[in-house]
């Protein structure tokens, strides 16, 4: 924990903070600070004060003042970090240093296809960027939301839908201030004139970039991120799987097809219940007082929904010949199992408007516009164009349903949802994900909580679980009984071996159960690099 | 430098050393020392001694040993690091601690496609492996020949044939030793139990695994590797660009196929020498005493092996329509360039070799036979089967020509060869691939030498240069001027910021000429977790 400043000392901070960034940019205010203080973990830590720098010179500048008045800071990009902490620092009374006012598109290359950016740039603004430059390049696009960093997320190293999608292995040259206020350039980039600093992520000599992922160990300012040349072609397919226990036998047809680069984007597998949050927040009249959906409730909303237990997703990218063979590859590989695949193409897309509108308000109208509304969010996704409305979930246990204009400015954490997740990773095998949702689904029954499970095909070789606890954060006795979930289903892919790629502020302290070399190491690289523990203390730091 | 031992405190240290890894496993006598201390840079450094461990638990023992007797030890695969430093220590007097007993193929697993090897294990060896096995599974394989080790290969970061021909990214989970003797496990493998070790290599926390490339700050002893499905189809395919100019439009017009994904493995664009190199070594005496080819000569060999300037060559993976599609597109794409590639398949190459064989010794019969040869070798290296013919380039100079049972047991580090290599990365442009050639090129002829050169599209982005110095080591005259003309390229290639990607023993001091905050990070980074500096000391390490 910090020790506080004393007010005389917090006066001077300020006064610094203010000659670096101006006084419109340093916020000590209750009401802002409690702001920034919401979590979608219901876990608030108010910061001592936010300061908001507008250039890569100024947190040069914040960072010897921090180390002035030894004063811990915690950088953000634009602080939307839902389920795993939003804009809350591990621990209260740390300096939030907010880089949202930092986003600048510093250079794009269309023919080398990449970008430099700033850790404000939003997914909408660089997705924007590209379209009105009329650029042949997409990016890889997140369902966070459109006013999401790209940057926060790449070193929080979330995955995307394309397939770009794994995001970090999609970044060359970082520039990173380092706690003693010195300016670190990888890759190649320390070398004056290098020409591929943006182009090859490993320069010469030890290939540090990881360091500075999932870490406090500096505050990167900007990073070359890759692009994607668009593709001639694009479908998207969609399977149902209605049975439960079929979706193994998928996940094991479709394997080969991820390993050999048939498929080449991030597939997802979702349960019944993240199609139906989609569409809906918790019918709390219909569940008649239960906190969690009641059998029959739940397989009449799943029929309406279409039936499916599971739902498996993904795009197909190429020219058309590519595709037109993938589609084939996908078809053979499913023909055995219980999944049928349906293929999506823009112009499907626009005969479904036609037909949605020529049927107008009638109930199969209705129908027919959500599909092709949904149809048409994938493929904006699948090509790079952000849409807020996947964000849906989270609100399903929020009192007021979603807010009147959702998905813009879709907000989870000011909007006081309640939202936990645990992010298992598990080999690409269908047993093994049976196996975990059979570990999961008996305590989100014994908790009385919503399971909502997604599998995404996130490399070649694994699938990447989200599993989430949706609450209301209005019941003081539901907030306490998610947060014992969250516990109980941490310990427990802990315990299987299905550790979890990614974790919220609540879990940091416990990633190192039996103080092993692995965190002994980290803790020796943050002790050479940040021997004041300026940055970010606790932050993936378990000993802290 | 190591402080040398006193003989007394040597006989204790080698007194430890045969404790650990037994009698016959520790070389002293002063043959051995010189056979270790051959390099292919001329540059040798003689060891204190070479240990060869049998197992991880006696690295552990060594490094205690090391830091009890304040010895800096130089860790080895195979110590088969052509043209890059060979099995030399940067410095003098270091041990040698050789993995290349360390030869278990631990694991692999044909359904999630990867194997655990430690450092001893060759190409040839795994390759074997596989093969017996009946896995359906190809590795990925570089021309540096069968007695090769991979893990060494890779964590020098260099580059295969393949798709997964960028050999770091296809790394998951490694197990290191440091210097203080304690195991660090990398990724998830440091919690127990852990399902996803050699499946998912970013674990949680920050991602250190490329902190152990090309560096000296732990002995990796054992990594995960990632291995490629067979693909149902495979061409290979080659081009011939007479003129020199010509290759720049070649390379603009594949670019926007490799950065798409329709090219998916490591093209290589070799000049005349690379090639006619592969057939025959310096023709001293048509040569009439010159020590590189005269004009006249090479463009009477050049025309003998087909009149190209350069030779383009890559493989396609993929099923039949796949690799349909992009031998269809590889076609679009060159039309309008001086490049017509032709395309081989299987069923070529047996027809062609039956050809030959009706053909017989005639000139044609043998000039086919050659070209079958080739063909062969190149497919069994796209299915991750070595073969040392690729080194013979680096014989050119060597007085007694090619080994007479050459490839078999290649050494050109034994065979007195010898070999520079400057690596420069560059973006994947024609006109800078041209421009660093034109920049070079009078270097060569100032110095007197054959300009050998390959360009690989080592990833999406970039082309990463090889550019040989194959000099005559028996004519110390001949080596002063190689040392020199390679210290001349590699300021020129630096100060163009054409950085390499890797680095001869000879440049390690030279990599940080600005003493900047990369290099400072890298040496925090050092005392914080080999403080007495025992690891191969200078490697990577400018400051050493």
């Amino acid at each position: 924990m910090a020790t506080p400043l004393t007010a005389t000392a917090l006066d001077a901070l300020f006064a610094a903070l203010r000659q670096i960034v101006g006084a419109d940019h340093l916020l000590s205010d209750h009401a802002t600070l409690a702001a920034y203080a919401r979590s979608t973990a219901a876990r608030p830590t108010l910061p001592c004060a936010v300061v908001r720098p507008g250039s890569h010179q100024e947190v040069v500048a914040l960072m010897q003042a921090a180390r002035q008045f030894k004063i811990p800071v915690y950088p953000l990009s634009t602080g939307k970090n839902w389920g795993y902490g939003d804009a809350c620092a591990v621990q209260a009374g740390q300096l939030i240093v907010e880089l949202a006012r930092m986003r600048r598109i510093v250079h794009v290359d269309p023919e080398l296809a990449y970008a430099v950016i700033e850790p404000g740039v939003t997914q909408q603004q660089l997705a924007d960027h590209l379209h009105a430059q009329g650029y042949p390049l997409w990016m890889d696009c997140t369902g966070a939301g459109p006013d999401t960093s790209l940057m926060g997320n790449i070193l929080e190293r979330g995955f995307g839908h394309s397939p770009y999608g794994n995001r970090l292995a999609h970044v060359s040259g970082m520039q990173i201030v380092l706690a003693d206020g010195t300016v670190l350039h990888t890759g190649f980039g320390h070398y004056p004139n290098a020409r591929t600093t943006h182009l090859f992520p490993y320069g010469v000599g030890p290939f540090i970039d990881g360091l500075f992922t999932q870490s406090n160990l500096g505050i990167v300012t900007q990073i070359g991120l890759w692009l994607m040349p668009k593709s001639e072609a694009l479908n998207h397919f969609l399977c149902q799987v209605a049975q439960h226990e079929d979706i193994g036998p998928v996940v094991d047809a479709l394997r080969p097809l991820r390993l050999d680069g048939t498929l080449r984007s991030i597939l997802h597998i979702g349960n019944d219940l993240r199609v139906l949050s989609g569409g809906q927040v918790f019918p709390r009249e219909a569940a008649g007082g239960a906190s969690c959906l009641p059998d029959a409730l739940r397989q009449q909303l799943r029929a309406r929904a279409g039936g499916a237990a599971w739902v498996v997703s993904g795009a197909l990218y190429g020219s058309r010949a590519q595709v037109a063979a993938a589609r084939a590859a996908v078809r053979k590989a499913l023909a055995p199992t219980a999944a049928k695949p349906r293929f999506l193409d823009e112009r499907k897309l626009r005969v479904g408007s036609w037909l949605a509108r020529v049927l107008g308000n009638s109930a199969s109208g209705q129908r027919l516009q959500a599909q092709v509304a949904l149809g048409s969010a994938l493929f904006a996704m699948n090509r790079g164009m952000p849409n807020g409305r996947f964000l849906a979930g989270a609100y399903w246990r929020r009192r007021g349903g979603l807010p009147p204009a959702f998905p813009q400015r879709a907000n989870p954490a000011q909007d006081n949802c309640g939202l936990l997740w645990v992010s298992p990773i598990l080999p690409m095998r269908g047993a093994e994900m049976l196996a975990l949702h059979a570990l999961v689904a008996p305590l989100f029954q014994q908790y009385g909580f919503d399971l909502f499970v997604t599998f995404s095909m996130i490399n070649e070789r694994t699938l990447g679980g989200v599993i989430t606890i949706a609450f209301d954060q209005d019941d003081p006795a539901e907030v306490a009984r998610a947060q014992a979930c969250y516990q109980a289903l941490f310990d427990c892919v802990m315990r299987a071996g299905y550790i979890p790629y990614r974790v919220g502020n609540q879990s940091m302290a416990q990633l190192d159960p039996h103080g092993d070399v692995y965190w002994q190491t980290v803790a020796r690289i943050k002790q050479a690099l940040d021997p004041d523990m300026l940055i970010a203390p606790g932050r993936y730091q378990p000993g802290a």
